[in-house]
């Protein structure tokens, strides 16, 4: 068995769970979940556009900036694991067949010799 | 050791690879980083947009349309985890913070009683 | 001289000077305002997420939510019409060329006939 | 009378025109009509991930950029006047609002003499 590029299946299962425990699974439709995401990516881009690029590479250097990207951060990867598992995607499947493909787009300089 | 919510060590690691093989690191700052993976969000929620949430559970039974959905997805991962990884942000832990105050801020029911 | 289908000129003038009695045209990059407009679009649609279709046609019903829904639009509105204007686009211009694209692409049931 | 912010009047009543000759307006919820502005966004904000701060106040110097954006820019501005309009919000009284409270909230220098 090889090891998963993403391996998402503990977080799935604690999503549901959480979900479940509290009545949500009905507003937990993909559209639903895609517009969540949205808003949480949202205010992910608001930490860093009003920054410089070179800022944005410090912005872990602030105790309390840092924690807000990782609160941030880790709500983006929630939405997205969650809308996954409700349209049963295998994201770690999808991400192997994606890289594939970005391979063949985006040849690497070795590739192209 | 306990078993991660969300491992995504491999993948970090060939995101890594295949930036380095392209010369790309040196556009995959933060802020550049929050943007792609904006525009890859927006790209999959063109796909629910004119969708009822009734037919945004189906979207996976028209073949053409999961794979769209699934090339998508894996985009928002591939970018999400690479922006974790550049900003050295441990996307496991940062989850597991993240749904302990979620938890406090949303008691279940069994959890109020 | 025919009425402009929108017409940002006050507004475009308005923005500027308030932006340069803040010294904040240096933030007001493209880059950096087309972020703005993305985390502001974020904020609006986190007002809509939750709510169903049915529902969304009543947010302004309820007075506080009918404000929220007011101050978000006006902040997509406000980055969008200052992006346009520091790229020197003409919006109204670049909205009537649309215009004439998407009938095009699009026929109307009594132009196809 | 007073000129307004920004005149939407026109934009509006063509835009509802051009939904109702198409049979659009069912799918004009404001919730479908927040994701769709979304999209737009993306759409708008991929031009600049990948540009310098510095490039991106020179993509209108490239003739197909130049296009590309003020189709990128139109659609947005599509969307959010056809959002504002459906939920009835007077999107030129909601700006005149915010830009009172923004004054407020970030005073000039001048105004704190």
């Amino acid at each position: 068995m090889t090891t998963p590029l993403l391996d998402t299946k503990t977080l799935e299962r604690v999503l549901d769970e959480f979900a479940e425990a509290r009545n949500w699974r009905q507003f937990h439709s993909p559209k639903n979940l895609a517009m969540a995401l949205t808003g949480e990516v949202g205010e992910l881009v608001e930490i860093f556009q009003w920054r410089t690029e070179e800022e944005s590479w410090r912005v872990a250097q602030d105790p309390a900036t840092a924690e807000h990207v990782r609160h941030e951060l880790a709500d983006v990867a929630l939405y997205l694991v969650r809308l996954a598992s409700v349209l049963g995607v295998d994201l770690n499947a999808a991400i192997a067949d994606k890289l594939v493909l970005n391979a063949r787009k985006y040849p690497s300089s070795s590739t192209q010799e």
